[in-house]
């Protein structure tokens, strides 16, 4: 195997779900971590370094999961003992259903499976990102970017990843506040009706329908969701009157990011408008927030030159 | 208006669900009904003639659901008192899953628009076919041709045709036996677990993905269900081995057709011996069937030149 000493790869943020896509569907967006990866000869060295969110609060030890990513391709490939030098510079905000950890394990995986001369494919790396995340739905657009569909039986993830509409913009609204992907998970009941099973079973095939065939005008009807945003509204204050104004500034549809807080508005235009109402709505509800315009990132985690 | 004496038009068969989506998806198949309707100056006039499947059992009274959909599209348009001559010649069995009632449904619709001058558009006639069926999953294909996804909310419905590969081929078995819809729908529970709605999204998102991107690899995945067929299994003898004796002979996925009894093959080739070995696995339950090798259908109900 061809190795290097050191590489540097990019990861996009990620928006899951999607709406109506529960555990299924993602879309990679132009919001980037860097990790700067490097293996050196002091076997027993760990060091990382934390720049932008998370520094002071992420483990910077074994625990670290851009680490722990690292090791477990290291160790998959039996690579053998070695230092590890990490500097991880994050602009991914935490908790805030972007994906970053699923960045995070992405970046790990490839940076190592890069600086060992690449012996995994992405469908192994899919898979060992899944195992290290629980669900395959941020990992695999921040593996590919783009917009995938992934599906998960026993150990074996299936996604497909489909061309996304060139106009189609996403505005996102981040709140002032973490909100645990555990806790939010633990909103979701264990059974539901019938009728609202199949209520996202329509909406997730015509969101994926309208994205696969670029009309965009059915989003507003697909971008709804009866199978966890109705669980989780009680985490967000004020989640549906942004939602409101997020539509009626013009965005398709306005939906949960992953498992929140942050909610993402699909827009072709308008997109400062759209943000800005989504603001003055959270504000109304005594929630600060800033949001980012942001484009579909297509590339997913990419090697660049090292500095 | 533009008025006609008389119309032929022919309409396809139909299948619904296709595995994960349930009351959303819906193709249209190469095996139609035709229907000849004439409007006579004799107002009181009834006249009802049914050829093939279902003669001597369809009601030939104001009963039947082709002279319904015919005035109901008369009365809409305010067309006044007439007296209405239909023939019926029927290919699609009944209470089969094969969308026969939808198919006289949009049929007799179709009919009765083009003969006083097509007033109404394909939106409207959906809605109202909608409305007479109960379910938009059927009449969609039945009306549209092709792929279709449908949704309802309230009395609108939204629907979004899309391509189909073109060497997708379906073979479907239908037995010996009916199913009524009704039968059918009532062995649905009124509740399942979160973790089987998230299942159906994924494989529903999975197939549009799929066909949409014509990448038929993914359908082996994507055909498969736990909101419907599971529940349903009871009520057709040997379901899961005709799945599998099918898969086995090579079809990408088998599933039940609507609300069954009939179980339609996805293929791209062998449909010769998919079709038998699903015939020989429903004879080992004592099932007598036969099957029809179909192509998609890309027109939906259509006007062809009156006899």
């Amino acid at each position: 195997m061809q190795t290097k000493n050191q590489v540097r790869v990019i990861i996009p943020a990620t928006t899951a779900n999607c709406g109506p896509g529960f555990d299924t569907l993602g879309i990679a967006c132009s919001l980037y971590n860097e990790i700067e990866l490097e293996l050196t000869d002091s076997r027993n060295l760990t060091d990382i370094k934390v720049l932008g969110e998370g520094s002071g609060n992420l483990p910077v030890n074994s625990r670290n999961l851009v680490l722990r990513s690292v090791r477990a391709v290291l160790d998959k490939a039996e690579f053998g003992e070695t230092g590890v030098r990490l500097i991880l510079r994050n602009n991914i905000p935490l908790s805030r259903g972007l994906g970053s950890s699923s960045a995070a394990i992405v970046g790990g995986l490839v940076a190592a499976n890069a600086i060992i001369g690449n012996p995994f494919n992405k469908d192994i790396l899919l898979d060992m990102a899944t195992r290290l995340e629980g669900h395959p739905d941020n990992v695999a657009p921040a593996l590919h970017g783009g917009f995938t569909i992934s599906v998960q039986q026993e150990q074996r993830v299936t996604c497909l990843r489909l061309p996304l509409p060139s106009e189609l913009r996403l505005v996102v609204c981040i709140p002032d506040f973490g909100l645990s992907t555990r806790k939010a998970r633990e909103a979701i009941p264990g059974s539901v009706t019938h009728k609202d099973a199949v209520y996202n079973v329509g909406r997730t095939a015509l969101l994926v329908g309208a994205i696969a065939s670029g009309r965009l005008e059915y989003l507003s009807d697909a971008l709804v969701d009866k199978l966890h945003q109705p669980y989780r509204a009680a985490l967000i204050p004020g989640m549906l009157d942004v939602f409101e104004a997020g539509r009626e500034a013009g965005a398709l549809g306005v939906v949960m990011s992953g498992a929140g807080p942050s909610l993402m508005a699909y827009v072709v235009e308008n997109e400062e408008t759209v943000g800005e109402a989504m603001v003055k709505a959270f504000a109304k509800h005594k929630i600060s927030s800033r949001y980012l315009s942001l484009e579909v990132d297509y590339n997913g985690a990419r090697i660049t030159d090292p500095a």
